[in-house]
């Protein structure tokens, strides 16, 4: 997973192979573009000078992937880290080469300088620190889940509007070409009307003192790998579904250690994943239309390797889509780049995490209650009170 | 689909590879034997003069699998077909090369020559031609499920014991070597505790008068397709779920044309499976312990290709599982010589096909009251009464 080892693809994705305005037989056309679907370095499109970051946190993620990342962008520079722990965000910064170190993330927040913060503390810090990094004027880049509930989402959102600063959700696996390259074949009908969206994401987590485990922090199997086939089962649906279900498997520690998920849909579309933090790695994803179908394994983390999805039509005819291995964080970091200096709404902004939370909400709520299926509400606008998070330091 | 053109292992399967009986490191020689997993023709085991074999009705499984595998087969003959219009049963008996015709299943009952029927007549009719068959002093093969409840089940296997005959669910998959192989790789305990079996089985069906899309038939994608989602998942697992729910999407007949199932077992073990006769063809399962998964795709339904199976150690490492192609139908047919001619019990018999709609039972009853989860009653032995079951000569 580290970030420079992957051949990175450039701000803009292009495709090469053949395109038409009109196409006559969009099924051929479609399955022509896919068997000569490369993804190539391409001119990239943002403006301005890079991004000076800094990061709240010494996480693992951010060692391993971010810190790395940003530097792979040619769109980010990486100027700053902080840690609670001044001996901890000197060693981070000595490792990966970065200038300024801060012993606590309001000091890194005062640095005039940095214009964005990536932020990869425990869930359960996510909107108090994306709300008071919005007050000091920065951009903020803040790990998955976004935050605990959707209506933190909305809160977290209002204050960056108040603040003038962008908010982006580090979904990293929707920066891959691949991911866009499926969600969009599904979403142009080439499957036909939805049936089933079948997802998993496990992995086995082996220190009893893991965040992950605690529920205090936000952890749990569904808010740490299931999210990611909540959030994939909405972007392949296109829709959030009616009714949800799930059955769970507490740890000691009050979190879910492993949780299974059923989704409702109108339309006649059934979503189904699994998830956990105490089973065998996998991750796949599985779409099933009434006309095709279409699948990947190492749905979310495929390394820097060349990856594929396959499709498969009606007729059984099996076509993959091939990529060349990215760097899926140094995707993102681009697309940042181009929120804050060109404008563009986030790929992975503060509502489609609201989506992905109120689904996470009620899987929650039905799992507590033994499996009762709870009917989601109809999404609602809500302009939330930017003063009603609490701010506990923490984290790394 | 057609037995013939599958090379056809014989009665029994004999293993190629090292074997120890006492192993020192049990998961490096489990894969050693794996890698050199090679099916071959081995001596069949079945004593005296083949089976005499009728079949009660002329469906397309008879016609495009079952009659070419008793043929195939070197302990069966097929004798007699029966039809309730004699002219399909003549055009049945000329393309398949079957001796002797009849005019009603009744009739072919009375067949002294004909020493066991496969039955492959529509879900509600296996418990009445099962216990008239049984009657009559015949051995029987019924298609899968075996009846329309666990209850049933039980009355047509004390109707067979009544009779001094053997009674097995064609429930093919559970013999063909890759399955066999698979479950005995699973209950070894080489994926360590079983967290999460994920399975799928879909197809379409396009005609409207399908006797498969008829509740009164005993239709729906459970019973059809579904059934073999709930038989792979409890032979994985080595026992029943404890609760069981499920969402299910109607057809205008009645019957549920999807349906999405989550099984609940003791020790942390949940199971998964989505099934519809109204989504493109995939069939698929994926067992996940804690130290490793099994997956295999085509796994109902392989054709005579070769197979494999992938096992994934919990150190990332993947081995392939790899079969040569059988005719699992002729396995099938071989197996219930052995359990006529040699005493075997069935593999696939009723007590197995009690298990599965017991819990096929609780998911229909789940889906009716929305998903509401339903506890399985821990299994009793019941000894039902034989002369409950009523005929109505139905089918093809």
């Amino acid at each position: 997973m580290d970030g420079r080892a992957a051949p990175h693809a450039g701000g803009a994705l292009r495709l090469r192979g053949p395109r038409r305005d009109t196409p006559v037989d969009a099924h051929r056309l479609d399955r022509a573009r896919a068997l000569s679907t490369i993804v190539e370095p391409a001119d990239t499109p943002s403006e301005g000078r890079p991004i000076r970051w800094g990061i709240l946190g010494t996480a693992g993620i951010a060692r391993a992937a971010v810190a790395p990342a940003i530097h792979a962008s040619r769109h980010g520079t990486l100027l700053a880290v902080a840690s609670r722990s001044a001996q901890s965000s000197e060693r981070f910064a000595a490792d990966l080469g970065i200038e300024r170190t801060y012993g606590s993330y309001d000091a890194l927040l005062t640095d005039p300088d940095v214009e964005a913060v990536y932020i990869p503390l425990p869930n359960a810090l996510h909107a108090p620190w994306t709300i008071r990094a919005a007050e000091a004027g920065k951009h903020v880049l803040c790990e998955k889940p976004l935050a605990l509930s959707a209506a933190e989402c909305r809160v977290m959102q209002s204050a960056a509007e108040l603040h003038g600063v962008r908010l982006v959700e580090a979904f990293m696996y929707r920066y891959h070409p691949r991911t866009v390259r499926a969600i969009e074949h599904v979403r142009s009908g080439s499957l036909g009307p939805l049936r089933t969206i079948r997802s998993t994401f496990s992995f086995v987590v082996r220190r009893a003192d893991d965040i992950r485990l605690d529920a205090a922090l936000g952890g749990g199997a569904l808010m740490d790998v299931g999210c990611y086939c909540v959030n994939v089962t909405l972007a392949m649906a296109g829709r959030s579904p009616r009714t949800v279900q799930a059955v769970s498997i507490r740890h000691p520690g009050g979190v879910d250690r492993s949780l299974a998920a059923t989704l409702a849909f109108d339309d006649d579309l059934v979503a189904q994943f699994t998830c956990s933090l105490d089973a065998a790695r996998t991750e796949s994803f599985e779409v099933i239309g009434r006309d095709g179908r279409l699948e990947a394994s190492q749905a979310f983390l495929p390394g820097a390797a060349t990856t594929r999805a396959l499709w498969t039509a009606g007729d059984g005819t099996t076509t993959p889509f091939e990529f060349a291995g990215v760097d899926q964080y140094a995707l993102m970091i681009d697309h940042v780049a181009d929120v804050v200096r060109r404008g563009e709404a986030p790929r992975t902004g503060a509502e489609d995490a609201a989506r992905t939370l109120q689904v996470i909400e009620a899987l929650h709520a039905s799992a507590r209650d033994g499996g009762r299926p709870v009917t989601l509400q109809r999404a609602r606008v809500t302009s939330g009170s930017v003063g009603s998070a609490t701010i506990h330091e923490g984290g790394a």
